[in-house]
């Protein structure tokens, strides 16, 4: 007999970790009465570090490590997540946190830079693994599903966001690699056993160095590639020119974030090639001062601080030298004069392109006038489709939001794969020579001859991940009885090795009555466009890179954001995460609530993955009452969306708490308004009656707090009891669901 | 027993007329050694005048009426026609003739303009038979099989035409109605038995009126749609609006010479929107002295110089006021000041479009400066296959002749499919009211409201030559080797009709191993260009239009120009008509010969269409000496191709004559070389031997004879022997020829 139905949800930090106070006695009221207990798990960053050493804690002070519990039951095929943004620790606030918990009397020890003694270094190595990106990693433990909600696209197509218009002689356009980028060295083979390979490099009449083994499952696709340096500068120059003689700006756009190592590197290509005089001149100079292009020219105005006044004004007239023969340049910031070069993460290709498509395809000049830019992506492979983008727009217009259908994605990401150019496998080759990938029985398996600069990187992706990925859109085509279409480009190696795996496991299912197909990402998302634009959805069934740019661009053409989206990832085990929307967890809204009470947190990411969380609960459990609630919930969403009551900035006016009892009512008059069960809907009428009729009184004792400072025990770590205080402050609302509790 | 293989050659008018005394009596000695009888059948201008008057002729005089048995011959399964360019004859030519006769002894009447007694109707008749396209419409009795030929596509490929660079950044685009055009309005039915039907208008109101009785086949396709005259105004205002903003050319494009009426008004429109102020303040004086906008603003010029100076000067005043707020117009003459609105035969869109393409997408400015412009088609149904390849050219940069594939067509054409707003049933309706298309039992099959000035047209398409298209497709397909794309637009209802008829006709043939698909416009052209840059052929297998369109298009992007292609009609009923090459009959060539006696006409498409008829003739006599013959004298055009052999258009130089020499010895020695039949290869040993032993003197002979006037008896009607001694001057050369005919 199955234990009863459990949905595990996050408690995280800061501002969602405060909206969970107010938000989470209304869920699990609604759920009990599906019979569905809401467990809550902290895997916030003080709840970590606590976690992290138990034996300093006293008995009353121990916690449960609630990341570990979750990574163990992503491995349960009953797992239910809900999973709210949290806070990727950097140094500064592991060190603010750890203070906070030693003020409340928690003995956990310091975070030192250079640890001496052997309990400084075991902290260390414990807390290593709580700072950065510490929980993904853990609980992406499957591919990823992601969908426009239907409220939100509802809302959209009411309340448009504003597009800008596309002129039909716009000059804009994207540029990439014709030859020598990843995209024609691309290499790609299937393990046909188990085994390891070793990454090797032989430098002309030199000895051959091993770079990496890895060990590789069997059918697991590994490729390797490479990026010539110098057909690298040769496209940055050609575009340089190009825009030069056209008169129209230059623009970067690459993903550092993403591909950690490759492309700051690329960037930083560009960046000597727009300054070629500059780092002609000073190269040596530079080099001496620490100056690295690849961290953009902000790099170079901070080392030249050391040199004196005289040689820091040369340079910087050299620099603006450099600006009277090139073309200009687009701007992230024309009032503070930053350019697109300053630093590699200031211009991500996911969200840059979106948002000039979504502007006329136009950037910001110097003079802080929209102009027609060259977006430049050396990678042929991605850039495509941006170029097959602003053809449409030239062609079709702007999309319109108020009719466009929806592309939503499925990708793979399942057990690290596709992460190109990011981790460990990516070099920057030292010398002229050979790189090879050699199995263990010496076989070469692949094999480059690169220059001195080159960028070479391998990527793995395991074929479990590949089948489950599979699966996952012929599901998500059955259920939502839309086309599917595999991105899939039969002029790349890995992605003929996907197509062999695709076919072959599509035979797996039942794919009767349902449209997939494979297309090369030009058609694919040619297609998807046509289709869109006649209100028709398409699944875009994609890698992990184009999972990654997809997710955003899609959604910002349709919803104007891409943190509106649903975040599912069904794990590979059987159970389902669902992420409550991008974004991070907001420091400056806890501010505001310590300044006036007021908590502008918009929580309709965890309304959305609340109802996907609670439909896959009944539908995999069999508890129909809970796909009702789910039902009512989207609706309730919905009605929120469009009467207005979603969190406003300012304190005084409706905040999130408002925002929950006015989800709480609307909820409660679905469920009770539902004609599908009955006996449920005369158990939630008295709460719909009761919530309607002290509308007004709810809202005024939520909003009296408002307007002076709140008091919380903490900021990482406040006590459950004093935020549940400020965050709970109407007695009518409390007493209504406490009373309906089951 | 099948009568003796056949080839019937035909006699026309001036250049080519004038070469076919040279080159026949080649082709007749080559042939026979296959035991094929090369007929000569005249369907030249004054061919047809004596073929028409045989009462007034005596026994001597009296001619075969060539056309008539020729198109007899077309019902024939034998049928195996050669068919040279033509005088499509105006009443200018036709007058020039008749007088040529008559000075030669040719009773034949006068053509007058206003006919009077019975014998000068009853001569008009006739002549109204002889005028204009006369030849074409009886003997093109099938669909079309259009290709570039191996030996000019291989040309080409070693001596590529030039092609202007494209900048990513160009401006220029093709711009086309979104709604209100027939595309939208397209309705189309399939007739499930014959039937006559009717169109009629009824205006609000008002009576009902017949415009025309069809009577339809079985299975026959009507279409019926209308552009809005009002949509067609605000889109033509529209577009001059965004190139003034935008700061680019504007450029119309039609094809008023195919939709010989709908089109005319479409152009008109233009006039009157582009030159709205002139036209609202003179409207009606124009009127009166009768400028018709639809023949442009040449016939504005040409009807002001009947009023007094002082108001001319006033009108072209404000036609150069017009000028001032208008966006800079695309010139056909720049420095006769001759505009893209002149006349409306001027900008042919299925050839100003390549010509634009290939030149960068760029256009004569007034300042005879080349510029981006906005080339506007009114018809969204064919222009998007415009835009489509400019986004393309912008992405990928201009073609390249020396590696692109080819794109040959099979075109619905037979039964007159298709032909759309040329002929018989397009209405520039007269008042606001309803357009029906009515069956003999009075039930309304389509119907469209309409108001005063709309476009109204209907179009036919007859099953028999669906039917026959397809299997031409499946044979085309299966002959090359090669994929070909029905293009179907499923957005547009006759597209739709075809579509059931093609995939319906298709089960008729074996398809096994083939690929054959079928996609929209957008697809296809797409589709098409994405192979034809990586060097593959796509069979484009198109409706009548885009059979006109894409047989200028892509030629003139492989090969420079469309002139050089294979044109192929395989009719219904089994024979094959081999046409050679687009283009006039050349009159300037005919001077040259007059005053020089050097022929610079290129029979390269004589040549070529040659090698397809005795190809055909070969595989379907079961005569395989035929099929040598003709591989034989394709790698001799080949070689004369890539030798320089083709006339050069200086007296004194090679020419026609000198060319066909050429061809002759390569022919032959080409057969003498093949290993396929020894016999036919020894046969043609001694002639080969002695035309390459000859080849200085006959040049020599050839060439000798050029500098001086050349004596022919006639323009019209030149005797063949006067012409035979101007056109085989070489006695060397001669004497060889007959020694070998068998």
């Amino acid at each position: 007999m199955p234990t009863k139905s459990k949905i595990i949800y996050t408690l995280t930090d800061e501002a969602p970790a405060l909206a969970t106070s107010s938000l989470l006695p209304i869920v699990r009221a609604f759920a009990s009465s599906a019979d569905i207990e809401v467990d809550l798990s902290d895997i916030s960053l003080a709840g970590r570090i606590l976690a992290a050493f138990p034996e300093r804690l006293s008995e009353e002070q121990r916690v449960v490590d609630g990341l570990a519990s979750l990574g163990e039951l992503t491995k349960d095929p009953h797992a239910n997540i809900i999973k709210l943004p949290n806070i990727s620790a950097s140094v500064p606030q592991l060190r603010a946190a750890i203070k906070e918990l030693q003020g409340q009397g928690y003995d956990v020890p310091e975070f030192v830079d250079n640890p001496q003694t052997d309990e400084e270094k075991d902290a260390n190595d414990r807390y290593a693994k709580i700072l950065g990106s510490a929980v993904n990693p853990v609980l992406r433990q499957g591919n990823s599903d992601r969908r426009a909600p239907a409220a939100v696209k509802a809302f959209a197509r009411k309340f448009p966001h504003s597009m800008g218009k596309w002129s039909k002689a716009s000059r804009s356009h994207a540029d990439y690699m014709r030859e020598g980028d990843f995209f024609s060295s691309e290499q790609s083979i299937t393990m046909p056993e188990a085994g390891n390979v070793r990454i090797e490099f032989t430098p002309k009449g030199g000895e051959t160095v091993v770079k990496k083994e890895l060990p590789l499952e069997k059918g697991e696709v590994l490729d390797s590639m490479f990026m010539s340096a110098k057909a690298l500068d040769a496209f940055f120059e050609d575009t340089l020119q190009d825009c030069k003689e056209a008169g129209i700006m230059w623009s970067l756009h690459v993903k550092a974030t993403m591909m950690k190592v490759s492309h700051p590197i690329v960037f930083g290509h560009a960046v000597r090639v727009f300054y070629r005089e500059v780092f002609d001149k000073y190269g040596d100079l530079f080099n001496e001062i620490g100056v690295n292009p690849n961290n953009g020219m902000s790099s170079v105005y901070e080392k030249i601080k050391t040199l004196p006044q005289s040689t820091q004004d040369e340079i910087e007239e050299a620099i603006h030298a450099c600006y009277e023969h090139r073309p200009e340049m687009a701007m992230v910031d024309s009032v503070k004069g930053i350019t697109n070069l300053h630093v590699p993460s200031d211009v991500i290709v996911d969200a840059s392109m979106p948002a000039m498509i979504r502007s006329s395809g136009k950037m910001w000049g110097r003079d802080g006038k929209t102009k027609d830019a060259k977006a430049v992506m050396p990678e042929s492979t991605y850039a495509r489709i941006y170029q097959e983008m602003i053809n449409f727009c030239k062609t079709n217009g702007a999309f319109d939001p108020t009719t466009m259908g929806s592309v939503p994605n499925v990708g793979l990401m399942a057990m690290k794969a596709e992460e190109y150019g990011s981790h460990d496998k990516t070099y920057e080759i030292e010398a002229d020579g050979t790189m090879r990938v050699v199995d263990a029985n010496g076989n070469v398996l692949m094999q480059h001859d690169v220059e001195k600069g080159d960028i070479w990187r391998a990527c793995q992706t395991k074929d479990a991940a590949i089948r489950d990925w599979v699966k996952l859109a012929v599901t998500r085509s059955r259920q939502s009885d839309t086309p599917a279409i595999f991105w899939l480009d039969q002029e790349r190696a890995h992605d003929l090795e996907l197509t062999k795996k695709v076919e072959e496991y599509l035979k797996e299912h039942d794919t009767e009555g349902l449209d997939i197909r494979i297309m090369s990402y030009n058609e694919a998302i040619r297609v998807s466009m046509e289709r869109m634009i006649r209100g028709q959805d398409t699944i875009s069934v994609t890698g992990n890179v184009l999972r990654d740019y997809l997710t955003d661009l899609f959604p910002i053409m349709e919803l104007g954001t891409s943190a509106k989206m649903l975040s599912i990832v069904p794990m590979l085990a059987g159970g389902g995460m669902y992420e409550t929307g991008a974004g991070g967890s907001a420091p400056k809204h806890v501010q505001q609530v310590e300044q006036e009470n007021h908590l502008r947190w918009d929580s309709l990411g965890e309304f959305l993955a609340l109802g996907v969380s609670l439909d896959e609960l009944g539908l995999k459990e069999g508890n129909p009452r809970a796909q009702i609630l789910a039902k009512a919930l989207d609706k309730a969403t919905e009605r929120l969306l469009e009467n207005g009551k979603s969190p406003s900035r300012k304190a005084g006016e409706l905040d999130n708490r408002g925002s929950h009892f006015y989800l709480a009512m609307y909820w409660a008059q679905e469920v009770a308004a539902q004609t599908e069960n009955a006996e449920l809907a005369a158990e939630f009428k008295p709460l719909a009656d009761a919530l309607t009729e002290n509308e007004q009184k709810i809202v005024d004792e939520l909003n009296a707090v408002q307007g002076k400072p709140a008091e919380l025990d903490g900021y990482y770590h406040a006590s459950l009891e004093t935020v549940a205080k400020v965050m709970r402050p109407s007695a009518t609302f409390n007493q209504i669901l406490d009373s309906f509790k089951q």
